[in-house]
């Protein structure tokens, strides 16, 4: 028998997961506490007794998707990735997991949402423009690309494209197209980075 | 004295001016026909009247926004634009409007909502893909970019980057900084599409 700590932490996970397929499938106005805990099958008072509201579980789930850097914990930090190739593994990482992850998926319809929810949100994006940014000035140091690029900005340009592609792609074909076109957005934006070897880069 | 068909047609007008700043700040779900009657100082009734339910709200701006072609009424089709002059008027026409019109805001809003709204919107972007792939093939013909693009691809990946960038910068500055980042954004995919002469289509 597990201790009274780890199943309510196991119970904890459940109306989480819950949670977040409801959410991405629904949106925030068209969830319910009732509906999490029909849908996982526990009483309404057991789901409140671990979040009090609606917002409570918005909260929780964007929160364990931002943690520190958006999408910080989606990508796998034990490779040590530098410069270009660090960039692209995390385009790559973060729309696999806007396929692949209903807590991702949850996270971002949420804080599109904000303005529905009565919670303070992190800000989006900056995060991982700035380690866009920081990886673009390690691929400057070691002559990926060449001197004087304006970091921030360009960091502002990729993390604002791939937002459009996913959205996009979202939009027209339920993210089927996905990652065929985030090989074609990488083939189109790391030559005006100055990449010159983008073929060592691209997925053909 | 006005005719009652042209007073009837002014009050139409009046209540989805005022529907459309409501829905723009406060989305679909934030909206009621209540306080559309009483910001445009009219009766409930008269509203109903004119519009039986808050869809049908919804669909008369969304329909008045992207009639033909998304954005085609908001391009002024008396300047006969083509080839790339005519896809850097239409990028940054739609950007303006975005920051300048509110029935465009409104309408944005509500197909980005659409999951909240029972109706059937048109599906966003593929008028305006069409176009620009239209104006691609022009520029090719006219040898502004070289031969053998895939136009289709280009267009969607222009519109793509736009949606991206509009709402990046929508959701970091409230689209204050959307005019430089326009123009920072046609700097970098005109190259990407063979423009040779870069610096004729910028505002710099």
């Amino acid at each position: 028998m597990s201790a009274p700590g780890a199943r309510s932490s196991e119970t904890r996970e459940r109306i989480l997961a819950t949670a977040a397929s409801e959410f991405a499938e629904r949106g925030y106005a068209g969830t319910s506490i009732g509906d999490i805990a029909a849908k996982s099958g526990m009483g309404k008072g057991l789901v409140q007794y671990h979040f009090k509201a609606k917002a409570d579980l918005a909260v929780a789930i964007v929160q364990a998707t931002f943690a520190k850097a958006p999408f910080a914990n989606l990508l796998d930090e034990t490779v040590p990735l530098t410069g270009i190739a660090a960039i692209v593994a995390s385009i790559r990482g973060v729309s696999g997991a806007f396929r692949d992850d209903v807590r991702v998926r949850a996270a971002v319809r949420l804080v599109r949402e904000y303005q529905l929810i009565p919670v303070t949100f992190p800000t989006p994006y900056l995060g991982w423009m700035d380690k866009v940014a920081g990886s673009l000035r390690e691929a400057m140091e070691a002559g990926e690309i060449p001197p004087g690029l304006d970091v921030e900005r360009e960091g502002w340009h990729l993390v604002a494209t791939f937002n459009g592609v996913q959205e996009t792609s979202h939009r027209l074909t339920g993210r089927e197209d996905l990652p065929e076109r985030i090989e074609e957005m990488l083939a189109r934006v790391l030559p005006v980075l100055g990449v010159t070897d983008v073929g060592k880069y691209l997925d053909v």
